[in-house]
């Protein structure tokens, strides 16, 4: 398995493209983006589970319950969520773009992130759908990303080759972060490809198993999305024996999955909303996976550590406090938490108190852009990871005044 | 019913005291505060639902498990929680004052708040238990109130006199803000006199019937604190009949403590740390009241709509998302939200979707320091209230170096 270029590109038979459609009025800016297979793919998608639901989810999950699709259209700038024409206007953009690609409505997955509330004009869709269909090529995947951004600062991408029963397959993928963004069930909009071939009920099941422990366990800030979208296609273009049921190959496609996704996560993460720290909270000898799951999102979730983390302070007492407020089933007295970074690790906390420690080692540990807090518990051997972001001025800064 | 001067030394009986102690460096800073009443009290207190207590509680529990008290101590600048003494630490403290008083330690209900996780030198408070107690007086509700603030930057103290079979009786209490506050049982420290003549039991039992629509009901930043304490002491010195059952009386006593705790609750949430306006959230219309407060606790935590707040932008679409993500039963599509303020109503939004609105009327509304977030449902008849405050660029300054 190794790390290879071209995003969603890589696999075989994948061709993006992205473009500024006018939905945003900074023209800089992509907003319009489009992943196309050129041969039939097995699809397989998580969605949100807020209870207010952008109208593309509903659309594309309708389009998809037959288990196969052929595109991905997304726009930036606009949720189209909360219009009372939003399920119109999602339907009409599936119709649009099919047109172009000479394929079924129904084969066209359709999201959208931006702003909540404001009526989607379907004009500037209509007026590129042309020249986006007719700009897919073999390195569009980063056009493709850059058409999803919102608030993110950095492009995320990544592709993996690895090999199944001998055949090379590929599989990349984008996302988009980096705000409304907390664990439950799918989160944040991220399109998935491969070549390998695999029955779109495998390729389900791998999505939601992988899911729990990837995207499941970041937060940016506790606001669940209502437009969340974990989205994978797989059109078998690399001439593995489709897998169709649990065993090797199946094994090997979930490892590479995981690698893609967990890449995916840390860039999410680390682009949050004003963020200027990846945090990693890595919870380990907790009772069982339930409980060490609560406990790690319970302290990347803190505002209080998100807070003394971005100021580079040891309070760990706000890391007790969190586990303690979790929920979890937890003996507090038996609490250990060290900070970690390319700079070494330091013991900050034993038994449930503090230790005597360095606090200016602890400062040049936590000046790391990429801080992990280990929890060890003794409850018993479960172990997770989360995945967070400091909570800095520029996140109050990009909220107090997004719209306008 | 009137509000009246004096916070907790209102009610006849009660004198109070704060001073500097030298726990906090900061010499102008008080930080150690008595409560004390001339004669036998019945006492009831709530606690924090987080699993790592300050030891102060434990002791408290204990003394106050006979149901009377005599006085009250707290500290600020040190929460006296997961250090390996706390417990002794906190028995001495109750020791200490006991003696100056000449009352048994276990009629003293000892609090502490502060930084977790460093030990707290008993020093401090034995050099000066004794000017403590001997300046007790009955204008000292202030200098008490002080003497229980961290980041707080307003004292926060209130009194009512109201009327019991003809007796008047007064109510006083003081409370101290403003980080790790979170609506899960008791959230803060706060202490409340009466010479309203009331059994212990009665008296626990309006207590926890109270924090349920009002303490609990204020977020400041989603985390719960190691030391919340909501205590009560009833010296029954106005000489009412003792109020030893439900009825015409308790009722009287509940609506006078109600008046007081709503106040609190809106000088807490007002006074949230960075905060630059409180955010009131009115539910209507919900299915029944646990599914009301699900959802005005969900939208009054939700970090993109306080940073909305912060920044006057009528971003309804955050709001719905909070309310879909919230886990309460709802129809989203009855949804009716509108922002207010001293400056007038505006509806923003109607059946789920956006309406027509004035950018310029609402950002005049949201210019306010005290906004309310009305939210009308369309399942029943169960309504609530719940308190907060902004996200703020100085949320983030406090707490990202708080120890230092």
């Amino acid at each position: 398995m190794k790390i290879i270029e071209g995003g969603v590109c890589a696999p075989k038979g994948f061709l993006a493209n992205g473009v500024h459609c006018g939905i945003r009025k900074n023209k800089t800016k992509k907003d319009l983006a489009l992943i196309y297979s050129e041969y039939p793919a097995s699809a397989a998608a998580v969605y949100t589970t807020n209870k207010v639901k952008g109208a593309p989810l509903t659309v594309t999950r309708q389009n998809i319950s037959d288990g196969s699709a052929r595109a991905i259209i997304c726009n930036s700038g606009n949720a189209n969520t909360c219009n009372a024409n939003g399920i119109e206007i999602a339907s009409r953009t599936c119709a649009l773009i099919a047109d172009e690609l000479n394929i079924s409505p129904s084969d066209v997955v359709v999201a959208s992130t931006g702003v909540i509330g404001q009526p989607l004009d379907i004009e500037p869709i209509k007026n590129s759908v042309s020249s986006l269909a007719g700009g897919l090529n073999k390195n569009g995947s980063r056009d493709a990303a850059e058409g999803i951004m919102t608030t993110d600062t950095r492009l995320k991408e990544i592709a993996i080759s690895f090999d199944i029963g001998g055949k090379e397959c590929r599989i990349g993928g984008i996302a988009k972060g980096s705000g409304m963004i907390h664990p439950n069930m799918a989160t944040m909009l991220v399109f998935i490809t491969t070549d390998c071939a695999i029955s779109s009920e495998m390729l389900g099941r791998a999505l939601s198993s992988d899911i729990a422990s990837t995207f499941n366990m970041v937060s940016v800030d506790g606001d669940t999305s209502t437009n969340d979208m974990v989205c994978v296609l797989a059109n078998g273009a690399a001439g593995n024996d489709e897998i169709v049921s649990e065993g090797e190959d199946f094994n090997a496609f979930m490892k590479a999955l995981n690698t893609l996704t967990v890449d995916l996560c840390r860039k999410i993460a680390g682009d949050g909303e004003g963020a200027s720290k990846l945090l990693e909270c890595k919870v380990s000898g907790a009772l069982d996976l339930e409980n060490a799951k609560i406990i790690a999102k319970s302290v990347i979730c803190s505002s209080l550590v998100k807070t003394a983390m971005f100021g580079s302070d040891a309070n760990w007492g706000r890391i007790l406090c969190a586990i303690g407020y979790s929920g979890a089933s937890v003996d507090v007295d038996t609490v250990e938490v060290s900070f970690e970074s390319a700079k070494g690790e330091i013991l900050v906390c034993k038994n449930g108190a503090g230790v005597d420690f360095s606090e200016d080692k602890a400062k040049e540990i936590l000046l790391e852009n990429e801080i992990v807090i280990n929890i060890r518990l003794g409850d018993g051997n479960a172990s997770t990871t989360a995945w967070g972001c400091d909570l800095t001025y520029e996140y109050v800064r990009i909220n107090g005044d997004y719209r306008t």
